[in-house]
């Protein structure tokens, strides 16, 4: 198992988000990719090592040329047009609703920021672009070690992917990771890949950026959108559309699922991969169905974990596991690397 | 010059919006309708009368019958979920981005709050919906007297509306009074309704309420979307759609805009609206483009809106006034009475 790891992560550290209309602690915040590392090190799972920078072009392979411009401009701009910027992480405060147009860019760079937006509980902070950025060197490299060989990589990565679309962020996500893995690995000559998403909420962006190919299967076990974020998708009737018509799954849990019916999803979940006969698989691996964690539900135990890393590793297929969600909790490094080491001893 | 008065609307008190992720004193209060008011009665400009109330099926012939149902429950919602909530407004902290969905209602509150969001500009408070029905009370009312034989009456209510879209809030907007006045005299056996838009903003909701439509003709006057709100609408080549297509017309100004660049504007869209040849006339007066006011431009002098009002007199139609934007200036008062004596000179 070879860990890319994602050394500038910490430089994005957003201070609060807003939620009732007030600022709330960021709960995104470096100490989760810590906690990993430190595992990991201590278990001694393989080695961990810095990836190479990856073109802008790679990551165009997935979002749009003019979010990733914006994105790169956005915290310059934003400090430049008020000192007491610099200060603060940028939030969203307007946004294009149902009807509204997304083909022109203002000039204004609040409706710029909402044009690319979902929520406030995203900040964009001074070191978001070189956080994101090598984050997502991380998940294309991990993706290339399979080609070099390997049978499992973990892109070890902050911020997480799995809610940025093609052209926004929300969710805590800026560029989609797991996306940006799978469409290496097809790039790279694959031609069919699978996405298993495991993080307690839907991978809403990595949905949508392959919801109308059938090169990319994408299956995602999560909390209700009735319920939990993101809200406005991840119900069970999302099943694909035109060409990626029957390659998208939605395995949605009421919040007092059990940790039994998650596992009784994930069966579903391993059953359709393996009828799609991908080539390689990417994990987006959050572990907010951790039992404590805030805000989240479904139990799971760290020993669980091990049990969802093996299930995946008897799937007999090469494997990037990429960091997503979960909140700061005593077991959220065990959890993690307990999904690794259980893919390892699956063979 | 019949108006109808709002008397309600001081029960919509918002406290503050976020911008910047920092809470502000919110500018759309209650003093702006009480200004005018007293304007009104100072230079005795016809009778000010309180509204009948209208069923609920009239607002519904404009807005979804979820909107006002999500609108009329929405604070006893809020104000049960945290007992602390009942201290302070409640603002979308998240909402459906494009790909997402809008079909199914999130059971979650603050999701369908973001549901029916377009900014953080706009707190549902605990008298919003009194305020907001009132005043669309006040603008059926206004509309029916031109039905009643009126040639002139004006509906001076708060909150605004014609950011409100037939299923969301936005701009300190709830329920789209001048949509609504436009509607109730179709509804009452006209065939032909022009809307003139001269607020600093575009009137994005109402455009949309009538984008497909051939019976009502929007023309609006306005800041260039590129540097003002609500920036994702109300450029020039948006003509209108399908059956609609010729009967929308956008006349955006860059904010150095001069007050004889506005008055050319004015011009053009006179000169549509009689082509159209209405049978009545709803003016969404808003006068943010009073010189002075903050955050707007384009610097007309209240003598200016005396020159509308004559201008929009010599048309010759049934008109319906409603009260729009327009920041609390010492001039505010003078300028919106002014548009209404100006028509009334103009016979």
């Amino acid at each position: 198992m070879l860990t890319f790891y994602n050394e500038h992560h910490a430089q994005h550290a957003p201070r609060h988000t807003l939620a009732r209309g007030e600022r709330v602690p960021c709960s995104e915040k470096p100490e989760r990719a810590d906690l990993v590392v430190a595992e990991l090190s201590r278990r001694g799972l393989g080695q961990i090592v810095t990836p190479h920078g990856v073109p802008l072009v790679s990551l165009e392979r997935v979002h749009t040329p003019r979010y990733l411009h914006f994105l790169r401009s956005a915290w310059s701009e934003w400090s430049n047009l008020d000192p007491r910027n610099g200060q603060q992480d940028a939030l969203p405060s307007v946004w294009p609703i149902r009807g509204m147009r997304h083909d022109i860019e203002p000039d204004d760079f609040t409706a710029r920021l909402g044009l690319y937006s979902m929520d406030s509980a995203t900040p964009l902070t001074a070191g978001t672009w070189v956080a994101a950025k090598t984050g997502a060197d991380c998940a294309v490299n991990a993706a290339h070690a399979l080609r070099l060989g390997e049978r499992g990589s973990f892109a070890l990565t902050r911020p997480p992917g799995h809610h940025a679309g093609a052209d926004h962020f929300g969710g805590g996500c800026f560029l989609n990771n797991a996306a940006l893995a799978a469409q290496h690995l097809l790039d790279d000559g694959l031609q069919r890949i699978a996405i298993l998403d495991l993080d307690y909420h839907h991978g809403s962006g990595t949905q949508r950026i392959f919801y109308q190919r059938k090169d990319v299967l994408f299956a995602s076990i999560h909390a209700d959108p009735r319920q939990d974020y993101p809200y406005y998708l991840g119900h069970a009737d999302e099943i694909g559309e035109g060409e990626g018509l029957g390659y998208n799954m939605n395995l949605p849990l009421a919040q007092d699922a059990t940790s039994n019916q998650w596992f009784t999803a994930l069966e579903s979940g391993c059953l359709k991969m393996s009828m799609f006969a991908p080539q390689a698989l990417v994990v987006s691996l959050g572990v907010g169905s951790l039992h404590g964690a805030p805000r989240t539900h479904f139990g799971l135990t760290a020993a669980d974990f091990l049990r969802v890393g093996e299930r995946i590793g008897y799937l007999g297929l090469p494997t990037v596991f990429v960091f997503e969600g979960g909140a700061v909790v005593p077991e959220l490094g065990t959890s993690v690397v307990n999904v690794l080491e259980g893919f390892e001893t699956a063979v």
